[in-house]
């Protein structure tokens, strides 16, 4: 069983962490899986029963990882390839008909920048669904997509699982792409890596508080979750500075509270939360309107 | 009857449309009064019955219009004594008992500047229901209320009146206040006025297309209206051109269609729009805070 | 001569209306040509000489004209083409030399729509300087571009013919490169038609008030200038409505003065203000950095 | 003399670090008074001498240091107090003769949350040089003051350094005054703290990296720094979390390098850079426009 007092919201750590715990021979009821796409690293778990949840402490379904370290150091063509990579990816879990609709939603505050990553994909994704009732004649071959930033709690009272919930009871989506920040025990994963999972999400476990999951449970359709890592902890970054500095081995867990209410992120976080919510959205769009490339989604989103 | 043709979402100009229709003495089942509040013209429309309804074309109720034009001279004190004739006017319609909570709607597409008068005083209004059930110990004393710049169809793809509903049906509110831009046949009033109602609104009717109603019938609870002309259409505007320069008598409505598509707006629209959501949304805050002053909501807001 | 009443902006219009004016023959001292650029329609006015600087009312130099109607139909890969034609068109009046350094200006007040199509072009301009300067082993290939959203007379209190004189003094570019809006005397060329000129500009001549030209004498390099008509004069508005009416065929200069302080702008101006300023932004990249793809700019900008 | 290693950018912190490091009795050429101003604490350090100067490691002049971290706390009437604050002891720094004119500039990089202090200060100061000039018969009692978010190198390719001088120089003020992002060495300042000086200021010491200074020296006029804590360093962070938590004792030095590229902010950075940001530029104001209230400036600024 994973270490419960070591946080992480990838399943790709958990499986690590469990094997740092002692974990010996295969992980039960997990497969892992390693893979490459459009030049960039993808990671599959699968947790095929109770007991893999177990160990992993997430519940069964399919997490995968990808990679994007790439888009940070510029490489060429790396949005389009990372653009892309999210789309395959996503295009996966979703099994989605033609014509089925989608509800995408950006949780987390815009105010704190980390946190800010799923309401900056949201806006960069296309809404189309009045487009396709109102104007037929152009945009009947579109898939219906609402997008909603849902996760403005301090702005405006209303708890971002509320909001979805009470749009989704309404439009009636086949699918919800919910894009939330989430929380890392690496540093090196933060802002470089993004989990895509068909298990659901808990807004606000990234950064603030959880409190109304977001599944298949609650909404009755299908929830892909996207997130990514914007923060670590306090308390892990200085186990690893004083690890990298060669003068402690204490575990985190040791300085638990002694960092609260501080977040660490990487300098440029502005940039990288910039980028990665550019590179989700317009991957969201390509799984979504599978016609369109990244031009057109450039000039239906000036 | 008032001349349909001529199109207005104002009150007071519908009873003068009336009279310039050739209708001879008193409205039947409509009172007019006037006053002045915090140095500002207030003028009250009372529709007391069907016959007064189908006069004016408005439905049963009480619209009350304040004349602001004083705040885009820059008068002494202008924001303050605006803000507070908001507030006194508006409290006056909403009836509240302490405690009640509120959902305040901003209708309309942040992406058009005459229509974003709504979204944007919803920015200036203080959301306040999740500090009171998380942090009772400071917020008990503020009443709950949620937020919400519901008009973005463009961005969203869902209906502001959908999105407003759904909204509703969950938090249950005590009360709704929807704020939206309007249109009026009159420059003089464009961005110079603000007309509240407690008959509640049909979202986009000033700039956008109508399609769900927002009122007592439709939510459950008295919905007060608070809405802006910001926009002349391009016929009118034609018509009063031509007779300022002395050359036509035109009736706008000969002139009907040859304007579509075009909005004619005051120059320093976005200065106009910009101050009046902020008077409004500072209005409503002191009208649903009563023991707030303007300094404290510019620390609470910023 | 060219009916100074008329006011107009772009000298493919100044030419139309000394045709309109009786001028018979060929205009003195000018040429004209069309052309075809990635599918838009190319129209360059050439002022050869003193008398056809006269005859327009504009100074020596060339005047291209790109139709881009196309783009707000949202036809077929509009955006990279539209782009790529800007570039194109730019690049020919540039003339640069390889490592010869630009200054972009983006002119225009923010807070009014029809006139932050400048800023906006700047958002969206790569700006280079300090990266070549200060990570040469990743930069040295670029053309060293600075950009500077200019014209928030407003906001700083600095008119931005005197700011841009000051960086410019300071930075010594070999090229600037000056985006601001302009006024049509057609409503079909507002936001459809770009305007590139090797003559310098006089910021605000559009929306607002002349105060400092921009051009070679000022500012003692090349002075590119990538105009937008985005307003059209309320009085040419009522003329046209009339005329389409089929009422009156008016002089809209016998209305002059009647609709002063008004803005007539199409209903969904911020959307192709938006778009025109990607596009042109887009344009001077490719122009600038003739290396780089749409799609390198999407993840450079993001 | 001041310990080098350890940096701060507040002179209440060197001195601070002057006794830690076992500087006993007075500090030589150096004085320090403590104040009450507006309910807030004011710590002035005035260096007085060379051998001052090189005791704390900056320059002579006169530093002070108010603490506002009842802001944070929402007390009663913190926001107008604490303007008023800010006010009172720019004031008595500026030396101002009424009309003499000044330069405000917000230095820092607008997308790195903590450093966006001094450019969204810089958005809540009226500037006002323009409307002195063209608008004499409302604004003649009014300090021409114009303002610069200056600081936007990564999006404009021109150093703020450079930029500000090259307004300086074409503008002529009586004074500048700079905004910018500190360094702090504790947590309990950091975001809780304005230092005021009389001794100009470089771009970047508390975010980025220096590079031109901003003072009598190379501006001609003297330049006043309004510098705000936002960050404190990782290495810091790692001792002080260990420290709180009983495990260890080291210097913040024997971790340099270790936790360079991360940036160590409150959890709710967003929140407090605005209101000090609001707070910094009202005070601004308030100093500058001694005739206008806090209500005239919500509506000069809205």
């Amino acid at each position: 069983m994973v270490d419960q007092r070591r946080r992480t919201d990838l399943a790709v750590e958990a499986a690590q962490l469990w094997r740092e715990s002692g974990g010996a021979g295969a992980l039960p009821g997990v497969t892992q899986e390693e893979a490459v796409r459009e030049g960039f690293q993808v990671e599959t778990v699968r947790i095929l029963n109770q007991r893999g949840a177990e160990a992993l402490g997430k519940p069964e379904g399919n997490y995968v990882t990808l990679s994007l370290a790439g888009l940070a150091r510029r490489e060429k063509d790396a949005f389009g390839r990372a653009a892309r990579a999210v789309a395959a990816e996503l295009s996966a879990l979703l099994k989605l008909e033609p014509g089925e609709s989608v509800l995408v939603v950006g949780l987390g505050n815009r105010a704190i920048t980390p946190d800010d990553i799923g309401p900056r994909a949201a806006d960069h994704t296309l809404a189309t669904r009045h487009l396709v009732e109102q104007v037929p004649e152009h945009f009947a071959s579109f898939r219906p997509v609402a997008a909603l930033a849902a996760g403005v709690l301090g702005s405006t009272g209303v708890e971002s699982g509320e909001l979805v919930r009470a749009v989704a009871d309404r439009i009636s989506p086949a699918r919800v792409v919910a894009v939330d920040a989430l929380a890392s025990r690496s540093l090196s994963r933060v802002c470089a890596t993004v989990q895509l999972s068909d298990t659901g999400i808990v807004p606000g476990s990234g950064v603030g508080n959880a409190r109304f999951a977001l599944n298949q449970e609650t909404l009755g359709v299908p929830v892909i979750a996207v997130g990514v890592p914007t923060v670590v902890d306090a308390a892990t970054l200085a186990a690893d500075v004083l690890a990298q500095a060669g003068r402690d081995n204490l575990d985190p867990d040791a300085l638990r509270g002694a960092g609260d209410g501080l977040l660490v992120t990487p300098r440029d976080i502005d940039q990288r939360v910039a980028d990665l919510a550019k590179v989700i959205g317009y991957g969201i769009n390509l799984a979504l309107q599978p016609d369109l490339t990244i031009e057109d989604i450039d000039l239906l989103l000036s």
